[in-house]
């Protein structure tokens, strides 16, 4: 490991420029060589936070200098295809932010073309496999110290959503994260989806119908409800409360310093994900340096995604529907073998 | 209030004879006269807690004998409407152990007899109404100071069930609970029950399916769910989470001594109902002992009991049925003004 | 059991006009039968909570007329001696409000009087003795599940307190709990008293030097400090921590209601101790009543009272003078066997 | 930034190893380029976590070889004072582990050596500042939002301690971190040091009597208590509450996933420092590297490490005599001028 991976971030909008900050301040093993991105003045931007990094204003242009040895994306959902074809013909390992991409079928044309190329290459940006709470709630499940799972409770408060936030990003920008993590959880494979509808929160902009909540059923019947709720001021939440058929666990739960002041006892919530979810960033990106090093992918797969995509398209039906809306997934490919 | 109140309990039974102790020991204002129990056993046992009191094989004899200026149903549901009936009849206050009656007919009919009368004399023993943090949430609900109330988790969780309690129990002897407090709590009406069935307990009895998920519609909007399960061994747990526009609410949270030892720190849970209500049920008895000495009913009344008699028989039905039920209730009958 | 104690209360400032209100609304088989109270608006005003009482201007009074089975004295401190004395000659059981009396020379003469009469008759109203996390410590302690107790770290925390509160209160009004309950607690005796003391409070008012770290080694070598501290605002605040060989126990810990709001996750702190021992005073006094009526007396006696008053004279020494005093106590007369 | 830090890392005991993975697997911007350790097989051992470093017997040979641009130190105290004049006389930034020096006398050497060569150079290890409870509980301190700070309640307690821990070191390698970190929270001076014992742990090895009270009191009038407690099983707890002239401050709480099982709610406690002060450790080394790569020392100074070595004297006096021992201190030098 004598030699750093050198990696080209595709994308320098907040969520591009927090990982080059990463990358430069946090990982180990890794530096920024280039930075992918039209937009003139984000690119400098990123480039001063990203000393001996060179600008690009697209992808092509990074693969062809051979300065890349990794490729990190962080562009719009809608773009992710090309760019994962690229560079997946390319042949460098990729972490592509969440989604992996916005449909089930250029899903799938991507999960081809990495098994067409014989060798796993991508990792899907589900930080929360890599938050230590999700980690030990996993381990719970899985030594069934507390019997079988039975159900879930999962909960996701935003603060605020930014008004380019619409309808359908309830499922495919918020509930997608559950879409992943609850299966990697609960070691099944999602069967249904449904929707209902509370009373509307009169503080939620106009275009929006919610909080809503969330059914999903599993294969191995585990059942989960989740809570998604973005106008609710207050703070971001993300916990999972899991039924086991002897006990119940919880994570997400407060912590930190307790003030006692003014008549009450209180801990402060985290206002958005940048705290909540910083150190699973952190280990998220070095464990796909670290992986991308030794060759392996260290995270969740295109084919994570693929199914993913699929969730998102039924929960997105599901939003117009009354009951359940049937998800149909293929068996996994024997080039997923699960880890 | 120069005059203890004196009380016939109406059966001796498990909840009869906590009652009996109860007044005897923790009400002030209050006497047991009378212990109407047919089983000689149990009526010996009662009165050997119960200075001074008299046994009956009947209410007929109790209520002829003068003895009683009010009466404390304790009996199985089934005895319900003929018991209340009687004490109708004698014009006496009366606090009936939950349900009111099994049946929204029978429910129906002491609702009928009550407003015949003229005057209201029945209490349904639903305790949650008198434990504080139920108060509290009440009282944060109505004030709005978290905006709209949006949404309620709840949560019953029963380390064990006795033999006798089949499948239509946990509808009728355990979510019952959910269907007096909730409404009380949110201000609405019930208009919907769905049962989702996750994963079945393989530690609950072979004759029950469950945990089961209820979810219920309110005419206001408000989405309840309740996670009913009855064999999770750990102990004893009834919680609620209120989701409002802007922030969220818990009660039934663990209390009391914090201990660090063997590499963790605990808070002991609740066993059983006993600990977790009992100063539920005191408050609920004196609340009712205080009414009744002048001249008012000061918990949930006949019609919210029959109120709860419909809701159960959805649920019950729910329970062998793809999703909601729809429950019809009449308007509240003026005599039953909401206090 | 069938006839009521009847209770004479003796002092109806705050203190007992609580009282009266307790044993009028709360507790069984006592009624309020005589109020001694010079005032007569404070006299009056108590005489209209308590139905059938009879008004009295002096103790001798009420005890002339065998209207008093028991008596409740809620007189200030310096008022106990020639009460108890009198309370004494007349054979009656006595709830005495802390402290037993103001110095340990008069205390010491009432501890006499009670032996030479042959009977135990007085309670002390040290409640803290009736509160439940105080009680399960306490059989924490016993049974050594966490081995030998080695400390206690005990704090008292005031919003605030009225004019009339000085120096020697901190100790005589506040600690003095402590030197009760924490023998109670650890099963040791008071060997020295130390007061240490830290930047003061700019908030407190200009008579108080506080607040102070109060230190107290026991004979079985236990060592505790107290934080005692009395306009600190946010709240009020009586916990322990308690130090085992291998564990750590917390008692007096927020509890009831969580919010999440404004940025935080709050519990209510207690504002004052009406609430934070309303169960314990409850507890307390149905204790006391139902002792008295089998002729037992059911918490702290005489004998607790003179000890603690040595501890306080030892406690106000040590407010003006560096490193630990010295208490020397008697051994326990037979007269006084432990429970 | 183009160059990573070359780090040459004295000492591959434990926690000089530990360094040696921290460094190469979790800070970015610097490599172990050289291990200075004269036992081959640690070396070896060291050498195999640390791809591409070079191995040597003594410091000597490395600050001749020019492969380091700085140098951790991970030995025993008593070799500090020697390698820390070698490394300032080669001009190379310095992280120190705790202690400085194991005596004043030759702390103040040290302290001396650095002002002569007229730039700061040492960074000493004292951890907690790194960890983001206490960083929190500084910042609540300073900006005063509940007051002025007015005492402090540490507790610092170990499930054991090894084979080689005297009872001087419950100060020298224990409450040490308590006189660097107190007064960086509190802003003052250790001004004395006082020890109490309360009753000794039956479980502690022979030769400790402990756990001990240390009680120190600042210069500003902060009155501290440290409960230091090292063979009491459950597990390892720093933890730290703050009182405010208007509140109370609580660090080091129990947080993580939360389990509801057999009769309990619980929480793991930490069993060593390894997870209590992981991120700590990373985020004090990556401090010390970005700091050194700047040319700045980001951490506690060689004149924090005198004071405490000056402290910890008392301390040790402190041990077998009663009453405080008065510490004093030099007034800081204008070289080592507050940040």
């Amino acid at each position: 490991m004598s030699q750093d991976l050198r990696i080209a971030v595709v994308g320098a909008g907040m969520m591009g420029a927090d990982h080059i900050r990463r990358i430069t301040t946090a990982i180990t093993g890794a530096t920024v060589s280039a930075v992918v991105e039209p937009d003139a003045a984000r690119r400098g931007a990123a480039l001063a936070d990203a000393p001996g990094a060179q600008g690009f204003t697209d992808l092509d242009g990074v693969l062809a200098s051979g300065l890349a040895d990794a490729v990190l994306i962080a562009t719009p959902g809608q773009f992710h295809e090309e760019a994962l074809l690229a560079v997946l013909a390319a042949g460098l390992p990729v972490l592509c932010e969440k989604p992996l991409t916005k449909e089930p079928e250029s899903s799938w044309r991507v999960v081809e073309a990495e098994m067409a190329g014989g060798k796993q290459l991508i990792q899907v940006g589900f930080m929360r496999r890599f938050d230590r709470e999700y980690e030990q709630l996993r381990a719970l499940i899985a030594d069934r110290a507390a019997g079988e799972l039975v159900m879930l409770h999962a909960r996701h408060r935003n603060a605020s959503v930014p008004a380019s936030y619409v309808q359908s990003m309830l499922i495919n920008d918020s509930v997608v994260h559950e879409f992943d993590v609850v299966p990697w959880l609960a070691g099944g494979v999602v069967r249904s989806v449904e929707v209902k509808y509370p009373r509307r929160n009169s503080g939620a902009p106009e275009r929006l119908r919610e909080p809503i909540l969330v059914i999903m059923e599993l294969d191995n019947g585990v059942l989960v409800d989740v809570e998604m709720n973005v106008s609710i001021g207050f703070g971001y939440q993300v916990s999972t409360e899991a039924v086991f058929e002897q006990g119940v666990a919880r994570i997400g739960e407060p912590s930190g310093l307790q003030l006692f002041q003014a008549g009450r006892f209180a801990v402060a919530e985290h206002a958005d994900y940048t705290t909540r979810f910083r150190e699973a960033y952190d280990r998220q990106v070095q464990a796909w340096v670290d992986g991308a090093r030794r060759g392996v992918v260290a995270g969740p797969s295109a084919f994570d995604g693929y199914k993913v995509a699929v969730c998102c398209a039924a929960g997105v039906e599901a939003l117009d529907k009354e009951g359940p809306v049937t998800v149909d997934l293929p068996v996994t490919p024997a080039f997923y073998a699960e880890r």
